[in-house]
């Protein structure tokens, strides 16, 4: 059973300020759980079903608490519609800014709103090989239960760092590349460097007027077809696939 | 006012027993309703706000019956938890079979279940000027609300067929790519035709066995850092991107 202050927290837990207020956040589902298990993360509680707990005995050594409960208390206490493995608590590792690099890519995001394309483009960047995010403060927090959810483990693997954008661009020695409508096609793209900012932008009003001066290069997805745009995750997603290709065959 | 009657009717349109027994479907939001507009679709209702109806009245004139209601019943009768502009019952156009072609890709859905994930690939077909789309009997409804949201209009452009899959790819003349884990990268591909089928699986499992020996050439995005596996929504785009640009720049 999961006790009343257990819930009570969890619940919370939904809301970023309690997020906050207590540093810590939760991962559901076997999958997720399990891969947080496996990693050096700090779990302060595990809930898991019977089933789950009997089968990752070795697994679960590394939780700090770990306690039996119901599916259907995993589904009160979480955001799932359906949990029949487990639920984990865990400590927020401590924010840092992300500081000047030398090479590879890194995701900057100005104003991502919706938490599933924040987790699909941590999910992407995971699959590319992009160990770091840049997000402005004002983009969705990452500790968000359906960010967690959309990321599939890939949080586990890539930093999310939270800070004002533009004195970071604004000291960026690497290309500064923006993602808009009507710029360069990446299909015709040539790197000079192995390395740079994507600049991604809000999902309804793009890139942010004070960073337009900012961006070295304004890159674009090509269109064949009649839709107006892409999703911010497809976008990224097909950029990220286009840069890691001329990476390797350029 | 929605009337009684209406009311009842689109709320049952919102399961696919009623949508077939009526051969209706609805859209919801602004775009999508003014782009339906536009279409030669068959638009039986439009229901807006009074905001709505003055700004768009010539936009209305091809529709059977327009109604003024408020932006809460919108709410009541749809799936949007917001909605302040319209909703439209559509007469779905008649379901036909895809039969051999000799250009262009088509894509091929095995089994996707996630109606967010068909929306999402419609909207990437469109994108990429992909006008077919043939989906197995099993694959998602196409009339799902949640897929028309996903598709954002897209679904006026591309054509769904729904219909058995194996006997279509026994009689391409064009290639047959399917996506797989482990297969050639598609970084790495050259184009004999600028054509064939490119089939995808479902979310789990993938593609189905049925459907193996019926693949020519296997097919992969390779991966660069920790994650598993992309989003079938995800693995389309890049999968087209990279299709589009070896049509245009090979």
């Amino acid at each position: 059973m999961i006790s009343q202050k257990w819930s009570k927290l969890i619940r919370s837990l939904q809301q970023k300020k309690y997020r906050k207020a207590e540093q810590l956040f939760f991962v559901e589902g076997e999958k997720a759980v399990l891969e947080l298990l496996a990693s050096t993360w700090q779990v302060e509680a595990v809930f898991g079903t019977e089933v789950f707990l009997q089968r990752y005995p070795l697994q679960l050594k590394t939780a700090a608490l770990v306690q039996q409960c119901s599916a259907d208390e995993l589904v009160k206490v979480g955001t799932f519609t359906s949990n029949d493995a487990a639920l984990a608590v865990v400590k927020m590792p401590p924010q840092t800014d992300f500081v000047a690099h030398s090479h590879g890519f890194v995701l900057v995001l100005d104003q991502i709103n919706d938490p599933g394309n924040l987790g699909t483009i941590i999910r992407v960047a995971d699959w590319y090989g992009i160990k770091h995010i840049v997000c402005s403060p004002d983009t969705t927090d990452c500790y968000n239960p359906k960010v967690i959810a959309a990321a599939k483990g890939s949080f586990l693997r890539v930093t999310l760092h939270y800070q004002p954008l533009a004195p970071l661009l604004t000291a960026a020695t690497l290309p500064v590349f923006g993602a808009y409508l009507g710029g360069d096609s990446i299909h015709q793209l040539r790197l000079q460097h192995s390395g740079g900012y994507v600049v991604l932008g809000n999902e309804a009003n793009g890139i942010s007027a004070e960073l337009e001066s900012l961006i070295g290069r304004r890159i674009t997805i090509p269109a064949f077809g009649g839709a107006e745009s892409l999703n911010v995750g497809i976008a990224t997603a097909i950029i990220c696939d286009n840069l890691a290709r001329l990476q390797t065959t350029q």
